[in-house]
This record gives C-alpha cells, sequence and structure tokens, in this order.
C-alpha cells in the first residue's frame, strides 16, 4: 500500500534505487502455462536502455535481466514471476555535489520532506531507472495479450513544438522503429531528431508527447464506476516519471464539441458492432467497446540541465547548482516502450478481472 | 476488486442504480473523533443536484441524505460511516424505448457485452447519478482537511471553445458560487451562460473544462512510484463520468518547453522553503511540495441529445433513436462539486497513508 | 483497509452498529445473472434471528431485509448488491448504566483505546449485531455455490463438555434444523438444550463448539502462499465474535500422529482421484482436492452475564457492573448460520479467483 | 491477488521455489529511519536453516541473504527493501522419481490441479523453503517492534503427545534456545528429543504444537470486524506449511468453560489497566488490550516419510512411492523463528494501522 505495486490480478511489485545493486519486479497473477519468451524480454528492455543513439543519454547499462522464480521449463507455473536487473553503472561518487542540495524540479527535497532519510546517488528511488523492472514486467503481461491478439504499440508524437503530420489513424506502427526517435512519419522524425540534437547541444532540455494505440481488444475490459479502463491506463501514464497529463479519445480537443459532433453512432460491420466514427477512444462509460484504444501522453523536459540554477542545501541556506553527468535531452524516445508496457500491464489486467463478470463465464 | 471503491486507507465504496431505491456509499477508515456536518454534506450535495439552475437539467431531486452508521453524538466512532440518498425521481416508463437500443457514446453496449443483463433504466449504474454518493464521501473527506487547513476549489474554466480569461492563479475563490456556470470571471460566466442556452434551444449539449485547485497542502502527501499523488488524483478525475482528459501543474503545454524554462528553483521565503515558479504544480516525483496543486480536467459533451441518430438493437438490427426526457446541456457546472469530492477523498486518504512514512511518526 | 471489508473478488463491506438505524452489506464482485433468491436470503435470517427458540435471547428482531442495488428483474447485474437490515429493537435508554463501564471480556476498553469515541449502546459496532448483515452476504454467496453443487452445513458438535456423539462423517445434515440447538444427533441434543436451560436459569453463559462441512467442492481453490483455503477459512472464522480457536481436518488431534498414519494415500474411485483417508479435510497445500472439507470453530461463553463482577469506569474507579436484559446463555445455536455465511463467501472468493490461473482459462 | 502478498501497510511479498536459483521477498510500507541490523537478520534465518541439530534435516543451506534495495547508510528509506537468499543445494536430479507421481498429503495433486504446469522438483513452490522469505521479512518486523518493545517468542510446547510440564505464564523465554527442540521446559525437551529421535531411526515423522506469546503489545492494535488482531494472527500462523489449527487465549478449552469462570475482571494496578485474568489472551474484540497476548499452532506430521505408500500418477495410474533424500522428522523445532516472524509482520501492520484511529493522531 506504499504504492510499489500496480494491479489487481495482475500484480506488478517493483523496487529498487538508481544505485542500488539492482533493480527488479515480482509479477503475481500470471497465469499458468504461459511460454516465456526471454528474448523478447530483453529486446523490450533494449529498447528503454540508454546509451541506444546519440539522442539519448550516452551512459551504458546493458539492462541484462535474471528470472529468478515462477518460470519452469520455459512456462510460467502461476506462482510469482521474479526478475532482476543488475545496475552496472553505479558510479556514486559523482553525487557528493548534490547529497545536500534540493535540485530544482527533482524529488530530492520532496523524498526528503517524506521520508527524512533517502538515498540521494542519481535520485534514488525517484530516478526513472525503475522503469526498466516495468518494461521487464510488461514484456510478459504483452505475451499474455498476444495470445488474445492484442496489439499495442507507442510512438513519439510531439516534441517541443512540433508535432507529427500524421493522424492518429495514418500511421504505420512498423514505421516506429525506423528512426531513433520513434516517430512514425520520417520527415517529422528528422526535424524531431534535429532539434533535440540542438537542445542537447545547448546544455538544455525539452519535453514532448508520446501517443499510444491498442488494437483487437475485447468488448467488456474495465470496471466500473472507479476502475474505468481509461482511469486506470490514465492512472498507469501518470506514475512514469515526468508526465504531466493523459487524454484518451478526443481528449481536451473533444472537450469543444457538441454532442452531436462527438457521438458516435452504432452500425453493423458485417456480424461485428462497431461504431462509425471513434471519438470514445474505444471505451464507452470505462468499458472497452472493440474499437481502437488511443491516448496521448505528456512528458515535461529532463529537469537535469547542464546550465546553472539556483536552489536550495537541505539545511536550508541558498545555493546554486548545475548538472553533471550524462543524461537525456529529451525522455520520449527512449519513453515508448515503458507507455506500452504500462498499457500492456493494466489491459493484462483487466483481462483477467472481465473473467468472473458473468455467471455463465464462471462455470 | 470490481470498481466500486477508491482509496487506500480512507476508503469509499458506493452503489446503486439511477433508477434503483438508493444511491449510496460505506467510508471505512475515516478516523474517529471527527465532527461530522451535516448541514455541510447536504450544502455539497445541494451544489451537484439536478435542476439547481435554468442551464442544467430540470429534473427535480433533492437528494436529502441519510446516515445510518459511524457516527454517534455528531462525530465519527472509527468504524463505517454509511450514507444513503433515496432516488425520488424514479420514472421507469420512460425508459421502454430504450430498453433494447444501444444509445450511442452510451454505456449500454459495452455493459450489455461486459456483464450480458443489466438495467437499462436511465442508464443504470453508468449513469452519473451515482456521482451524488462521491460527493457526500466528498464532503467528509473535506471535513477531514479542513482540520489540516488544506482547501479545494474547482470552477469552470471552459465551455465549447470559450475559455476563461483569468489565469488559475488570478481567480478569487469566492467569485466561483456568484454565477451559475461556476466560472469566477463573471464576463465569461455571461459568454458561457449565454452559450449553454443556445446550445440547450437547439437540442444539442456541449463539452467543458473544469480546473481545481488545492492550497496549504503539507510537504510529503504521495507515494512512490505507482501511488503518486497527480497519479491517483488523475484517476479519481478519468473516474469522473465524461471525462476525457487530465493535466497537472504546466500540463500538455508544458510538453513544449525547455528544462530551462520549466524547471522550478528553490528559495526560501521566511522559514518555508518554496519554489520561485510552480510548473510542477506543487507536486514533484509524485510527492506534495507544499506550493499549490492545480490541474484541469476535460469533459466531453453529454451524449443524449435532442437529435436522431443511428444505432443498433440488441439483436443486431438497425435502428434510430433520440433523446427524452431532462437533460443537461453542459455537464461541468454540476460537475464542480464532484471534482472538488474527489480530489479531496485522494487527498484525505495520502494524508492517512503519510502517517506512517518514518520511523519517528509511529512513536 | 480498516477491517470492514472481506474478500478478494467477491468482496463483502459491512457497516452498522447495535442500535444504530440499520445495520447493512454491500457485495462488490458477485457475477451477473445470478437469480437472487429473496425468500433464501430471509430463511438464512431467519435463523440467526434472536428470539427463536427458548435458548436463545427473547429480544425480538424481524430482520427483514431490503436490497437497494445491483439487482434487476430478480437477477444479480454485475454492479454492487446493498442491503439492509432496519434494527428494529434499539432501546437505547437501557444503556445509561454501562456508559462509563468496561463490561469485563467485552470489548468496551479496547474500543475507547483504539477510537477515543464509541458508541456503547448494546456494544456498538463489537456487537455480534453486525453478524446479520454476513448473514446477508452469505446467502448470497451460497446462491453461486449451489449453482457449482457445492453445498456448505454447520452444526452444534458441543455445549461446554457435552460432545456430541457421532463422529463427523456419520452425521445427516438433514437432522440439523430438527431441534433448537442445531445438533444432528438428537440424544446430545437433548443433554445440551437441557444443560443450556439450566445455564441460562443461573443467570450464567456458556461457550461451545460449532463444525462445518463443505462438499463437493472442485479441486484447485486457495491459493499459495499465504491465501491458503484453510488460512482464509481460518480467519473467516476467526472474525466471528467469540471465536477463540479454528481447526481443519485432522486439527490439534492431528499433531500428536505419525506421518504414516496421518497420511492420506491417493487411490482412484472410477476416473476420480481420492484420497483413501481424509486427514487433510479436503485441502493439501492450501488447495482443495475434491474430499469434504471440515472445521471446527470454538466459541467463548457470552461475556454478559447476570452475575455481579467487578470492573473500572473510563474515568479508571473500580465500580461493579452485571448484565441486564436479554441474551444468549449460548450463542452456538444461532452462530450456526454464520459459520455456514463465513464459509460461504470464502468459497466463492476462491472460486472466482480460480478462474484465472491457467492459462487456457482466459482464453 | 493471487496469495503472495500478506499485509496491509507493512506489506511482504514473497516469491521462489525450493529449487530455483533464489527465494526472496519485498517488504513495502517499511518506515524510513529503521536500523537494519544485518547480524540480527541473519541470526534469525540461521535459526530456521536446515542442518542445525541432530533432529532437524541434514540437508546443508547456508541461507546467507542480500538486501538489494532500501536500505542506505544502514538505515531503511522508506522504499520497497528486497532481499534474497541464494539457493545453494538445488540437487534437481534427486526429483525424476516424483516427477509424475502424486506424494501423499503433499500439494503436488492440488497444485496440478490448479495450475497444469508445475515445478516438481522438492515440491517446487509449494516447499516449506518458502518460509526463508518469510523469517527475513519477519527479521526485519521485529526490529520495528523493537523499537516500540513489544517482545515475541514461540517455543515448542508438544511433540506428538509429549506435552511440555510448564504452563505458558511459567516458561522463562531465555530457556527455548538452550536446547535443540526449543522447549523451555528442560525435562519435556530431554523426552521430545528422544522421542524425535526415535521416530527418525524409524522412517517416520510426528507432528507437534508451537506456543507463542507477546509482550508489551499497547492497547489498541487490531481492526473491527474482519481484521480483528487474533483473525489475522490466525491466517498468518495457518498460511505456515502444515499447521492444521489455531487458537489464542483460553482456546478450545475455553468453550467449556461457563462466563462467570471465563470472564477477565477489570483492575487497576498503578495507573495501569488490566484485567485480573487473561482467557482473553490480550485481545477483547480482535483488539490488543494491553495484557499478554498468547496462542497456540498446531504442525501435522510432515508428509514425507521413508515408508512406502500408495499412491497415483499424474496419468491416472496406481503406484507406489518412498520418501527419498534429507528430510525432518519433525517439524516444530524449526518452525519456531517461522511462528515468531509471522507473529512479528501481523504485529508490525496494525502498529502501522492504528496510527489513523484517532483524529487527534493525524493532526
Amino acid at each position: 500500500m506504499s504504492g510499489n505495486t500496480f494491479g489487481t490480478l495482475f500484480r506488478v511489485t517493483v523496487f529498487g534505487e538508481s544505485h542500488g545493486s539492482h533493480i527488479g519486479m515480482v509479477i503475481d497473477g500470471c497465469p499458468a502455462g504461459l511460454t516465456i519468451d526471454l528474448d523478447f524480454i530483453q529486446s523490450e528492455l533494449d529498447r528503454r536502455k540508454p546509451g541506444q543513439s546519440k539522442i539519448t543519454t550516452q551512459r551504458k547499462e546493458d539492462d541484462h535481466f535474471q528470472i529468478l522464480s515462477g518460470v519452469f521449463e520455459g512456462k510460467s507455473t502461476g506462482t510469482p514471476i521474479a526478475g532482476l536487473i543488475l545496475n552496472n553503472d553505479q558510479r556514486s561518487n559523482d553525487y557528493s555535489h548534490i547529497q545536500d542540495k534540493y535540485r530544482p524540479s527533482h524529488a530530492d527535497y520532496t523524498y526528503d520532506s517524506k521520508y527524512g532519510h533517502r538515498d540521494y546517488r542519481g535520485g534514488g528511488r525517484s530516478s526513472a531507472r525503475e522503469t526498466a523492472a516495468r518494461v521487464m514486467a510488461g514484456a510478459i503481461a504483452k505475451l499474455i495479450l498476444k495470445e488474445h491478439g492484442i496489439d499495442i504499440f507507442a510512438y513519439v508524437s510531439k516534441v517541443g513544438t512540433l508535432e507529427m503530420s500524421k493522424k492518429h489513424h495514418e500511421i504505420d506502427p512498423k514505421d516506429i522503429e525506423k528512426n531513433i526517435v520513434r516517430c512514425p512519419d520520417e520527415a517529422s522524425a528528422l526535424k524531431m531528431i534535429k532539434y533535440i540534437e540542438e537542445i542537447k547541444a545547448s546544455g538544455d532540455t525539452v519535453g514532448g508527447v508520446i501517443s499510444c494505440q491498442i488494437k483487437n481488444t475485447p468488448a467488456g475490459l474495465g470496471e466500473p464506476v472507479f476502475d474505468k479502463l481509461h482511469a486506470d491506463l490514465g492512472k498507469a501514464m501518470l506514475s512514469i516519471n515526468a508526465v504531466k497529463g493523459f487524454e484518451y479519445g478526443s481528449g481536451f480537443k473533444g472537450s469543444e464539441l457538441k454532442g452531436s459532433e462527438h457521438n458516435d453512432e452504432f452500425t453493423k460491420v458485417g456480424e461485428k458492432i462497431q461504431t462509425k466514427t471513434n471519438h470514445s477512444g474505444g471505451i464507452q462509460g470505462g468499458i472497452s467497446n472493440g474499437m481502437d484504444i488511443y491516448f496521448n501522453v505528456a512528458f515535461k523536459p529532463v529537469a537535469t540541465i547542464m546550465k546553472e540554477q539556483s536552489s536550495i542545501t537541505s539545511s536550508g541556506e541558498e545555493t546554486k547548482i548545475s548538472g553533471k553527468g550524462r543524461h537525456d535531452p529529451c525522455v520520449v524516445p527512449r519513453a515508448v516502450p515503458i507507455v506500452e508496457s504500462m498499457a500492456a500491464i493494466v489491459l493484462a489486467d483487466f483481462l483477467l478481472r472481465n473473467k468472473t463478470s458473468k455467471l455463465g463465464d464462471i462455470k
């Protein structure tokens, strides 16, 4: 209940500090009999890892993982799946300069207020390092979803004020990994990459937006009234470091429309009930309707910049601080697999939760 | 775990259908010794009730409530507080025309997909009627927060494309209840009211945005990593009927900024550590820092319109449908106390959760 | 999290004080489509109600109930089922004599220590009155179990030192309701009734043991490692007022045996895998094996006696106290349906929880 | 929700199979600032480890542990504490003879029924090997309790039919570790040891009872109505491998008494409210009253015996099976620290949960 567990039936607990020995995760509630594809898990971690391109941090972490339990002869056993990732780049001596300083827009001050005692090295528990554990759990969630044909993909749709030209229904998911910024619109991608390089050169950082789509979701996922599908997706996204906003379907723009413009009329395509438009973003009353789910996630600029800033020490003195080390100039390219992972965890959880909705299903 | 309970230590369970006999709520975890101000609870329900002005639905529901347990001699006893509200406007004969039709952008189809059997009268469980129970719980949460000096207020900042002129730090909360649209900027309010009246006359509906501010929050509320304060606020808001988006602090706009523009430098004002700017929206690393918390919530237009729309019956036939009865042309004026209530429930919960963060506190 | 909710997927929240206006319950997670047999629920409440025979308290409470939500056209809708029972015998004026006195072996002192403010009338929340809400929830759980052929019955096997002559496998459940002490062994029942009448006449009370059997449970219910089926059954029983002990299968006696005496060898009867003996009580490794589940629950004597006892007032003065009013001389006859109800809630919950154990089941 | 997490605020998640690479645990909710005494944790694991005396299994496992997170500069940080123990005695080749056979009174058949796919080596997840992770978590819980002066100790009070001569209030906890059977009554201990040696020599096993006492608990721990202190203690104990029964205070014997014999009258000793007797076992209405808590836990004989038994294969054929390897002839001596650990986890959890019971406490 202290916030390090997510999910109801597919339940992920994560742990670990940026500069501790390991980070890791435990999944409780993964159904037995699932083939655990280790190569797929590694490939997902590789999409998130530092140092993967010129526009990410140059820190090197291989993020090799180890499964400790819950898998036997290649398949899940229904018991907890624990996984570890070694922190192999723990250069703790780098951090003496910030030990007593509250970095602007970081969590140093709030952790100190809350706990009184904190691991200040690299942000400790508040570092985005912990998201590697989420990607590991998300990869296993994706394996469950694949068994049901559910497909999730995210991509960068905006960097600073540079917005992708294509609409969400125009993109081809195969284009996402074709460039290092993970924007499936080549022209926009080139501009974004150039912009991030300029930002990096100036010692600054910039924010961005990630869009995500979920296809082939069956109707019926989501729970009234608090655990609406989009409410849990929203919480999942907002829990990712640096996220400032979430909107799904028509989103904030939809609030400008009239009901007659916004409503999605039902129709039948073959034997399948569909809607003619999809402002609802695949969710009505908090429950999936079988249409595509899509949403946007806003990320603020990374707080660590190379410029000097004013701050306060833990003993309350005014001080100056400037970033050292190797940091991402823009977080969104590496956050794409994190967004997908959290979406996968939510969907897998609701898939399991929907197995007892009807009396007929439990016989 | 079926989605009708919210919160960890201050835990609210809600129940009831739009046309059942009652809706209600149970709070488990309210500390003992809190004076339960019944007049205040009623005044909060009155702010949400139907029929309160010319721009809301003309349905009449008095929303009188009854406390069944957990309060003795005017004070909470620490045991569950159950409260009921009578549904006194159950005109179920109105609903035969929609019994077998899936209303566009309502939850009829998705509930049918999920459960197979549903109360179709007035939307049943998916109706926003259930939010009255949230307001009752929220009023009690506000009573706890008042004991700590924490103040929450929300207001309408946008209707359709009409945006309030004032910035969030320019408004005076005392102006919110001065007009029926609950916008604390009189000039903007008049335009909004006029626009909603036009929308209503045309048989259409329109969306809008509610902004909310929380003042005097102590530093330290929120839990890493999944239960960040803004993640739970986001989930709480997204769980309200018709909500499509949530952003806090700098929000989606903040994703366009550079780190050097966005970072909030620390400074000291008297003995208090503050930030010079507040793009963080009072939350860093998911934990409150003592500055004002502020966020926006986007609502889609009400789905029930008086115009004819295409739809499908539960047996899969194409059909036509048009709204009957008395519905809100714009949901945001009445949703203001709902937003405040859910915010209060989240804050009360994290206030309790923070009582065991430090060893020193539990002695 | 304050202890008034039980269960994971079939989740029961209860509320209400002995002398408040109502007690009640909310079930979240009852699958949709279940026929809610109101007569059956009433008949279960009647088995628990006061005043039903000469050996129970002579208080009269009809315990009529009302369903407020979650049921439409006679069937569950999958949304929360709220139910109320009116407290029609609230004679609060009886309680001034105990307002400031801590009754021996009651919860007056501990509630005061914990909460500082309590409803002292009739024990308030600590009264066994709340178990009526459990019986209502348990009746609905039984309706789910009936759909799966699972049968639960409990009975009085001991009153004071008077133990039933028959072994648990010798009894016929049809004999349970044939006498007012609910012991399915007529000779023993007569002795027990006579003994309780003597105890009552002397102004004293006496304890007893209830045994319970569960038949036709499928193999596979229960979750490793903390939520073993018998661990949750044990918690459920120990949460009932006045319970001091729980044992299942061979129980405390089993701890005296050797492995070679205690082990249950497997064999095949027709196509079904069974065990030759059943010291395991139908549960191995915390998971049901398809054999009969059976367990014993020990109840202490009712604390309210008509004899004078020493006590302390809330201001710490020595005082004398003696019981007034109408109380049960022995709680076990009326506790039989409570034991069954809690067992039914546990079984229904694990039945739902087992629906996602295997990947094959969730497709 | 799949049963591998225990506790509400002090929350322990465990993982690992008998013959996997590691077993481990994650504690979420340990308050920040607690000194983590590594030597003490190791000493607790040593009390549970195999091979410690002639009356335990001769398997050798050193049970060295490693803390991966949540501790910085020797103190807890409030973030999750993950700990690992290496399984250094994985001789998996020993298990081919039981791969397809359901061992009598083991969990092979029930795991197979539930999951379809299981790690059959050494019982996999159902092995008592997992209790080492509980002891690690329990040691940290004890460190919290020590800060509050709460003291927990358990001991063997019965082996087979050999019962300790001393009453629970006559023992001296310092005598517990003076002999290898952990019975604080030397005469009884010698008999028990001799008996276990005979049992071992005959290739058989025997059950026993562990008693536990908790001293210096403040009044007010425990939550009505389902989460009574003794209900959670009961669940905690019943979740330990091989446990068949739990009783607290007067227990099963108490059900034979009259109210006038059983009631604990209040009195004042100095300024402290106490009871003259303590049949209540320190708990009234599910909440601690400040008196000593005491309870008994019954363990069945270990299921693995060296004698030939009948069984069934997973394909349903009749077969014979007999134990191989090194197993405990009697589980209770090594289960003493496990009982203490689970009790400590329950008490630490309720200590935290009680910090928000009163409005006055949360200011």
